[in-house]
Parts: C-alpha cells; structure tokens; sequence
C-alpha cells in the first residue's frame, strides 16, 4: 500500500492531459506549489513507550512482531481519507503510533489487551488501514500501539452444508476470495477498498460492497464472530438467527475496536457465480431512475449490482473512471442518469432476473444501454482511489461522503447534502462539482454517495472540514444517517452522537465501559463522550 | 382470551372420542382426578401496593386505567406455557401482578417508568400475554404491576413510498393485519400465535412467522423504534441498514421488557399478495427432506412457507391438526415426512417460485401430494393452541419446545433432543410421544420445533421441568441456541447465559444499570444475574 495515497504504486495513472485542462478550466485547479515531502523525509516523534513495555509486548507476540521504525509507524498513520492523505503528504505525522504490534492468534491478541489495560497503553486494531473517517486516528491518548492483524490471515474453515467459512481478521479481501474460488466459492462482497481492505475491518465497520443488492452486507453476512477484550473473549453466534435476547453479534459488529478486536468470523458463503452480466441504463433524470431502482428493491427482480448515478455524475463521467478525461468522454449536457446493474449467478438465473427487471425499467422509462456502460464499469470498480490520487497530484482535491434514509426521505437529503456541499465549498472560493449516486437500495430505503471534486484552495483540510460539517449537518436535518457504510470513526462521532440521542451514548459508554474499563481501545473512535456535568 | 387456557372460549373443540382412545391406549393418558379450579374460585394473595401508589399511577393514565381487581390481576398471571396454564388451572396464582396499569402513550409510560423506579415498584410488560417462556413471571420483586399495552393500538402512518408503517406495541396482530389491508398490504407476520400476540410483543421477543422464508421475521421487519426506559427514550432507526456503529435496534429487540418498554415500531409493510398457494410433498425420510429444503434456502427459489414434520409428527397427523384423530387419519406409519409449501405475492411470481420449487424437490426425491395438505395446514395453522388445550382437558400433556442451528449441527441436534426428551419423560413413567418438524430455514441454518404429547402422570409441572431441562442441556450440547422464536423470559436464563458466555451476560448487566439502575424492568427476566463472589 502507498504510504501516501492508495494501493500498488505500479499502478499509479497520471491524469491524461484533457483532464487536466477541463480541471483547470472549469474549476481552477492549479499545481501545488510545494512537492509532496517523500518517505524518506518524514519524521515522527520519539516513541512514548517505553524499552520495558516494548520488551513485554514482545514476549507475547515474539521479537520480530513489535516494530517500532520510523516507516512501519508512518504506514499505520492514520487511514485513508483525503485529509488524511494531504496531512502525511505534507508530512505532518503527530497521528503516528508508537510502535506496531503483529499478533499471530486470538490468544496472543487477549494477553496483548491485558497488558495494555494494566499499563494503559491504547490500542488501535489495525486491519487494511483503509479508514477514511478517522478510525485510526485516537484521541485523547498517550502511548499507543497499533495492532496490525496481518498475521492472522487463515481461512480457518470451510462448511460446505452449512454454506459459512470462519475467516481470520487480518485476511485481505482479495486472498480471501482466491480461498474461497478454491473451493468454488465467493463471500460477493466487493466494497471500493477491496483491493486493500481486511475482513475484520468489513466487520468492524459494516461495510456495504458494490454488489450488496445480491450478496448482502457484510453485516447480514456474519453468522458468528469471536472477539478478544481486555475482560476476556466473546464467543456469539450459534444459529443464523436466535430469539436468545438481543443480537449481541450486532453490538460487535460497527464498533470499530472500541469494543475489543475482532479475531475471527463465520460469514456466509455462496457458490462463485458462473454468469456475470453487466449493462447500463438511461434515464431522463435522477428522480426518475430513482423511482425505477425501488420498483426493483421493492419488487424484484434484483441484480447483484445496482446503482444510479445522478446527472452531475453522469455528465462528468466519474460514473466511468477509467474513461474520464479520455477523447469522447468530455462532458454531455443530455447524458441523462445513468444506471449500471450487474447479474450474477447460475446463467438461467442471470438471464431469468435480466429479463425481469429489464421490463421494469423499460416500464419505468429507462432506456437500455447495452452491456458497454455496465462492463466498463465493472472493469473500473476499483479505481476511484487511484484517480482521486492523480488528482491530489495535479492539485485537484477529491474526497467522497455517504449516508442513507428511507425511500420517502431520500429527496430531500439529496437536495440538502448538495446544496450544503455547493455552498460551503463555493464560499470558500473553491466551487466544487458535486455528483452522486445511489450505491445500495433496500425495499425501505437507499444510500447516497457524494463525490467531490474542487481546487484545492489555500487550506484544502480546512475547507474540506467546513464542507464536510455542513454535509453532516444537513444529513442530520434531513433524517439521514450519518453513514451507509465508512462508519464513525472520529469524523462522524458528534453527529453519530445525535443520531442515537444521549441514552444511546450512554448505552454504548456502558458497554465500552464493561469491556474495556481501562480505556484502551481506539479511544475516541466511535463512542460519544459523556456530556459535561 | 380464556384464562386458563388459549384463545376465544368459543372456539374450544372437544377432542373427538377415537382420539382420546388413542391417547389412552398408546401414551395411558387418563382423566384427570381433580376437576380444574374455576375463575371464580380462583383467591389471589392481597396487593402489596399501597393506595398511595394506585393513585400516583392513576395520576399518570387515568382513574379506569389502573386495576387491582381479582380478575384482572389473574388474568395477568404469567403466560401460556404448559406448566403456566396446569398452575393456574390448579389455583396456582403466586405470580399474579399486584395491579394492571393501561397505559395511553409513551409518555404516560415513560412517567410510570420513572414513577415505578422511585417506588422500586417492578413492571412487566404486557402484550398479548402469551410468552411460553417464563417472561410474565419476574423473579425476586415484591410489589409488581403489569403493564398492559392495549391501549396504545393505532396504526399511527404508513409511508407507501417506503413501504414502512409505523404501529404502536398494544395492537394485536389481526388487527394489525386488518389495517394494513384496508390499505393493501401486509406484515406478512403469522406466528402460531397470531390470533393473540401484539406487535410489541413481536419485537421484545424476536418473534419468527410461520412465512418467514417469504417474509422474514419480526426483527428483520423492524426498520425504526422507540422505547421508553426509567432513564428516558431511545428513537432509533434512520435508514434501513446504516454502518452508524452497532446496531442498537437489535439490542432493544429481544430484550423482552428487561430494557425498556418498546412504544412504536417502524415496520417494513409489502403489498397483500393477490395469489395464495399451499401445496404439500412427501419424503422418505426426514434426512432427506431436511437436504431438499436446505436446498430452497440457499438456492431458491423460496416459498413464503416451508416446513417438515419428521416421521412421528407426520404419522401422527399433528402437521394436520384439524384433522386430528378423525376418520381416516389413524396413524399410517408409511407416512414418510410431510413438507408444507406456501406461495405468496403476484400470481406470476407465485406460478414461477412454485413450478421452480417443484424442479428442485423432485430431483431431491420430494413425492407431490397436491394442494390438499398444503389447504389442510394453512386451514389449522392456528389451532396447534386450542388443540393443546383439549389435550389438557382429557388429562394428556402437550408441550412444545424449540431451537435453531446451522445446517451441519441439524442432525446431531435433532437426535440429541429427541432422545432427551423421551429417555427423561419415560423415566418418569410418562412415556412421550415426540414430534419435531424444521419451522424456518436459512441458507446457513433452520430451526427445529418439537412437540411432546404424553399422559400427564403425578406431577406434570415437575416432570416437564426435567424434561425441559434435558432437552436446554441436549440443545446446548449439540451447538444449538436455546430459543429460535421462544425467547429467553425465566425458563431460559441459565443456558442462555451459558449460550453468550460470561462476557456476553455481563454486558447485559451493563446496559440494563445504565437504562434501569433501579431493577425495575422484568426483573429476573433476560439477563443472567451477577455470578457469586
């Protein structure tokens, strides 16, 4: 992973020059002034832990499992968003841990707990290092570790009747799926970090993949989990479902190292698909497509694949990275919104739910686009974070925000976050283009996913911070939630906060309180402080 | 509701004569010796309320809604277990609450909450009253009174464009169902109890329909909720799946009363279905019919309705209760294993699920029995409680039990608590008759419902309590959870404390202190107490 931007620095792409231009023109991006500070350059400060502690954490996990070098505490700084990459860019790195921890089983990750609690050291689970809400960036602390899950990467099991597989943690989206594929299987589960991204951390923050309409949440994929904690392990998950008291399985899963380190999963498992179709529709407008996707959530037939971008996005073409910038890809006024459904599974149920929701659609007002659109999508799905940082480069600034609401209530959020983002960015002098698109639909509701992209300004974080507070705020007024699926991390936590109101903040500290009354874990992240007296 | 037994007096059947020989020859079930108390005969010990307290409470809901009256206060006693109704028919009314509070609103129950907690006065919530584990029953409180919800039974929206409505916790499910259809739709939520039960009954115990393969269960229907707590409200839900933290909504549903009183729920509602088909298929063996119904639950396609009865439940006739002991319906002990099928929704939808069903069952080795038994099942899907209650009358016992497991476990489970079962009551010269069928399946699981018949012998409650206890043990030893649809109340608490390990019970603990420092929710109920120092 790049230190300072996304993913496999091979596979960097400089922005084509058009690209440039049209950035240039329309939106005033201009060169940064000063290069990026490289790697060898960035300083962190001394360790606040001590040689004794450094020495303690070693007899648990073995020597050369505890890393306190000035890169591996510069690769777990920190996540990945975009004020996250222009700081390290910039070389600023007071978010750095004081050393990293590699524990090798579940039980080594318990006695690690047991010690940070008894020497107060915070303790930050460390999976993909793929946050961009600030999930890895403590608050509040002193020392602190970050827990790099790397090597608990096993497929544990796989139960062929039972169709489930118990996952390690620290496993990486791609080797889990070449696992699984070994065995004829897939997890579907396809979020935009999946390059990079670890199957604890799709636990710990309820990650929603680009095929969630088919395959589910990784939440609804969970049918069990273990959990170490510095009171000891949890074990839940006998059953797929239980009317055994509340769903426990539910409080872990989300709660994004506050609670304890997840240390294994059993998720649902589904044969790999032998057919994958992908296409693309139009549609006159957002509104209208919108309509035509809950026809679909509501009433079937559903692909595995389905969103809609809106006009914005459409007309840009962000809908499509890998063409952006590209000869006949310079924005079209009657683009329309383009919806891009993806099939998967036995041909004749492909071809069966294709047929289906193709006279959905059509009856809705869509107008069919071939598989041209829907393959090129596909063919780019992971590419974003590489683009965003070939903006960063040329010094555009691009960062993404979500939410979701009932169906009812998604109009008006849509409105609300846009005009809060147009305005905020625009006042401080770096007019922004917003587009969106709807990423995930339920038969209630749907998410919205923003993308932003601007000059960046005199102070990019900090008009980003704006922007991005005034988003926050108009989700909350428009009866969002404040995340569909990046989590809480520290970015969200006020909002969050309001969200489930003081007594589930309360609710949450006395969970957190139980599990970890020493503090330890991700302090800050996720769970609001108790109000002042 | 009949006090002493289920459901509209009127619809008691006596059992038919041949039935009663059956009975008597192969389980020795004889009349019982002592005729039941009647209603009138029945003496509850005096309130331990004092008058002051009856009227700060009728302060909060009004003079009518507060009674401490002999009828009343029975007609609150514990639930509709076995054990519950041969105590009360026996003149057992040691549980019976102290008063009946009606509450009007959430804030009336919020006021009698933070009332009660002053007064460390218990409440137990009221619904339907038809918990058949213990969860009516508090333990260790002096003065309790129940609160019935019955009064709070509006449909208070529906969002057609969300398909969601909002219902208070007092309405009963057929009049749920009777709103919802003046306006076309459904909850599509039929437990065995439905006739009865309310919907915030449904949510506090994690209730599971018998078209729960086409309808999901309750709390996979709940999108939003309120609660009232002594420590004030939880509003919960914006959007149908958030990565917002842990899902707080599964930790108010299932909590059956022990956390809070649950005030509204917001429900996914989906279109009446204009087509209906029920239809049944024989296997030989239950093996064999559990692999094929495995089969629909990964694969599809899903009928709204699937369940198996084993051998004995199928020869027995107990899958066809209406038919119970008529002509004809002696038992055929080439019976194979019935599976009942229902199909809902769009006669389409109903004609493909159904013609793709059949594909797979046949290859499984499914016999098509036509629509007859799936009519006949449909027809006295409700009358498992009213039968039970004839048992009674003629001195049999009839119990039912359940649990659930993924795939793998299934077998061994079965086994396991079938044996327990029939060793523990024939050893105490009660030989049963044990009959399981699945009830809800999964594609990574499915439940298992049993069903014991046996002659009532000296001391019933006592015999059950071992057998109940044998089976808890044989379901915990073969990996199942203790309750798929049941809940925990009091007959579960300690192999559910077992099921989510120490850890587990202690933050129960903890969010109980947090919402009810006082201890005044269903005391006893849910959460597993403190271990001993």
């Amino acid at each position: 992973m790049l230190w300072s931007g996304w993913g496999d620095p091979a596979r960097a792409a400089p922005l084509p020059e058009p690209m440039v231009g049209l950035l240039r023109d329309l939106l005033g991006v201009r060169p940064a002034e000063a290069p990026p500070v490289g790697l060898a350059g960035l300083k962190v400060a001394a360790p606040r832990l001590a040689g004794a502690d450094l020495t303690a954490l070693a007899g648990i996990v073995g020597d050369g499992n505890v890393r306190a070098d000035t890169e591996s505490r510069i690769r777990h700084t920190r996540g990945k968003s975009t004020p996250d990459l222009l700081r390290i860019r910039a070389g600023e790195t007071s978010d750095a841990p004081d050393a990293v921890v590699l524990p090798g089983s579940h039980d080594e990750v318990l006695a690690v707990l047991r010690l940070c609690a008894a020497k107060r050291i915070a303790v930050v689970p460390f999976g993909g290092g793929t946050s961009v809400v600030g999930g890895l960036a403590p608050r509040g602390v002193d020392a602190f570790v970050a827990l790099d899950l790397r090597r608990m990467d096993r497929l544990v099991e796989i139960d062929e009747v039972s169709r489930t597989a118990v996952l390690q943690p620290g496993l990486r989206a791609p080797a889990a799926e070449a696992l699984l594929a070994e065995r004829g299987y897939t997890l579907g589960h396809f979020p935009q970090s999946f390059e990079w991204a670890s199957i604890g951390g799709f636990a710990a923050a309820r990650s929603s993949g680009q095929a969630s309409a088919g395959y589910g949440r990784f939440d609804d994929m969970v049918v069990g989990l273990t959990a170490a904690t510095p009171e000891g392990p949890l074990d839940l998950g006998r059953a797929p479902k239980s009317a055994a008291g509340p769903d426990l399985r539910q409080l872990v899963l989300g709660s994004e190292g506050a609670f304890g380190v997840i240390t294994s999963v059993r998720v649902r498992i589904q044969p790999a698909p032998a057919a994958r179709e992908y296409e693309g529709w139009r549609f006159a407008s957002f509104d209208r497509g919108a309509a035509a996707l809950r026809r679909l959530a509501q009433d079937g037939p559903l692909p595995a694949v389905l969103r809609l971008s809106d006009e914005a996005e459409t007309m840009i073409g962000l809908a499509d990275p890998a063409a952006l910038g590209a000869p006949g890809a310079a924005p079209r006024p009657d683009a329309g919104c383009l919806a891009v459904l993806g099939f998967e599974g036995t041909p004749e149920n492909v071809a069966a739910r294709r047929a289906g929701a193709a006279e959905v659609l059509r009856e809705a007002g869509g107008e069919p686009l071939g598989a041209g659109p829907g393959e090129k999508w596909e063919h780019g799905r992971f590419n974003a974070p590489y683009l965003r940082d070939s903006l960063l480069d040329v010094g555009a600034f691009a960062e993404t925000l979500e939410t979701a609401a009932f169906w009812s209530d998604v109009p008006r959020l849509y409105e609300a976050v846009r005009r809060a983002l147009t305005e905020t960015l625009s006042g401080a002098g770096t007019s922004p283009l917003v587009m969106c698109h709807i990423s995930h639909v339920y038969p209630s509701g749907a998410s919205l996913y923003f993308t932003v992209v601007s000059a960046q300004g005199e102070d990019p974080v900090e008009h980003w911070e704006q922007a991005k507070r005034a988003a926050s705020d108009a989700i909350a007024g428009a009866g969002g939630t404040i995340s569909h699926h990046h989590g809480v991390g520290t970015d969200h936590r006020d909002w969050y906060a309001a969200e489930i109101g003081p007594l589930g903040a309360a609710v949450l500290r006395a969970v957190k309180d139980r599990v970890d009354p020493a503090g330890i874990l991700n302090p800050g992240v996720l769970v609001p402080p108790a109000p002042e007296e």
